[in-house]
């Protein structure tokens, strides 16, 4: 019987209420359910602003003992994969902190460090925010990026057939990679310049349910190859019960871009993506019309994907 | 002795070495130090955009038992009345929500009932935002806004001589305003259009430190007239010890705008306002070119506003 709080309700339902009581808008090409915000300024502008909102909560996403120039880095790079994702130029951006006043100034300037090193390399200037007061430290980013007017990389667009493809490797992320990771910004507007791209996201949730994202916003099903998922170095060598090839499919926190592409384009992508870049690019599967339906295909035969649930911020049992 | 935490070094200071460690960028108008960072997608564009980010946070800004849809208001409200201040259009916002899991969630929908009711009524949209498990219950938004290109209000335009003017009535917003005011978004748009204003912010912090934020941006003085402070009717039937003066000039959390305008234009912008609109504005003093010094003029002479220090968020001693 819910009690109908947080915990009961759970995330993915909350968003769906909460986007439920906001009404449709001018100028907005893409609201809620992508990686981020779609907005056209004048209808005839060359280009759409690309806005993205992340937190970064002590407890939740880095703790206490954590390195706080990483903790800026991941800050700036959650905000910049989201643009990744969508194949969006970096522009500016604005840091919320709130904090206990017991906490060192020194820890917060380095927090700032970290952000603003990584936002310069990626060109995107931290132009302000707010400071307050809390119990929880925590900062918020809001990003801006541009795209060519109608040229974002959505999740919706994959189409039966396409390959499906994931950049790096995945899984264990929480063994350092998740306040280290770089995010794949000129690898995302590259996607999107090719033209060729029909969805993406960034592997956030885990590539699973990132996948599952693609599927219900695509309308479509997948068959995801189970040895040609790209392992981490230290999924590979977890010895927890899980394989590492579970690491890399729920872990999460992973920053890299799954995409689609037409199968018939995969050849010719593989050895341009090759020319332009060292980090690897790995083909893992096939979208297919088994609508909602994300199979893992392996020796053993093929299975729905098990326990394809994301980590929910709500749901009891489900910890950072 | 400086322990360097955030309570002995302060808000303001903290901003300065945050500020300093941020770069100057590409296609930014104004940074950080006015009530919202201004930017130029391209060099030709017809138009800024104004980014604004605040906090609304359970314990700091709004109680446990505050009205659910009253701090959603809040939330909208305050990214309002900084596009307000800007003279900006309203657009686009993304609403940050990090909750306890025992949260119920009829709490957080009327959040946003209030938020986006507000929102509606000024043409701001809800795209989109981020949702997160944390200790405290905190609201962060991030709100774009638009004005034509250059002509952004900003604190650093007051002039020896210039009119200073209020609107509304300040003081005491605690005992109920501080969560349902009327952001002056209308009258924010107005006073750009008049094309006189030479400076505006609005008045959050409280009227005496609002006022000194335009001096030190401008590089002026100014003398406000005891008798002329608007008194909201809560302040003037506070019984604290605190005389209705006092409160208007401290409180803060008032929302309404404080601006500049020519002495010269005072007259014929009176008669304007008032054809326009039915909220009061109050012409309250004149800048002078007493560099940064704050002046109050009254039956018992001139005095430096006593005691023109904001609520810092972060120092010991000062509860929100």
């Amino acid at each position: 019987m819910s009690k109908g709080l947080l915990a009961d309700v759970g995330e993915l339902e909350l968003i769906r209420r909460l986007a439920g009581r906001l009404g449709p808008a001018r100028g907005v090409v893409t609201g809620i359910g992508d990686d981020a915000a779609v907005v056209r300024p004048t209808p005839d502008s060359a280009f759409d602003l690309v806005l993205t909102s992340d937190a970064v909560i002590q407890g939740t996403h880095f703790l206490p003992d954590s390195d706080p120039r990483s903790v800026g880095h991941k800050v700036a790079g959650r905000a910049l994969s989201d643009l990744a994702a969508m194949g969006a130029e970096p522009d500016w951006a604005l840091i919320d902190l709130s904090a206990p006043p017991d906490t060192p100034a020194a820890f917060v300037e380095a927090v700032y460090d970290g952000a603003a090193g990584l936002a310069a390399r990626h060109g995107l200037a931290i132009v302000g925010g707010d400071t307050a007061r809390s119990s929880d430290l925590a900062l918020h980013i809001f990003a801006v990026g541009r795209v060519p007017a109608g040229r974002a990389l959505l999740r919706s667009g994959a189409g039966t057939g396409d390959a499906v493809y994931v950049t790096g490797s995945l899984g264990c992320s929480i063994a350092g990679r998740h306040l280290s990771f770089e995010p794949r910004v000129r690898e995302g507007i590259w996607l999107r310049e090719s033209g060729i791209v029909t969805s993406a996201i960034d592997v956030s949730d885990g590539l699973a349910r990132d996948m599952m994202h693609i599927l219900e916003m695509s309308g479509v099903g997948a068959v995801i190859e189970q040895d040609l998922i790209p392992v981490s170095p230290a999924a590979a060598q977890a010895a927890d019960g899980l394989s590492p090839v579970e690491h890399a499919l729920h872990d999460g926190e992973d920053f890299e871009l799954l995409f689609t592409l037409p199968a018939e384009e995969a050849d010719a992508f593989d050895a341009r993506w090759h020319a332009m870049f060292s980090l690897p690019c790995t083909r893992i599967g096939r979208i297919t019309a088994n609508k909602g339906n994300l199979i893992l295909s392996g020796k053993g035969g093929s299975t729905p994907v098990p326990g394809c649930s994301h980590f929910d911020h709500f749901r009891r049992g489900d910890r950072p």
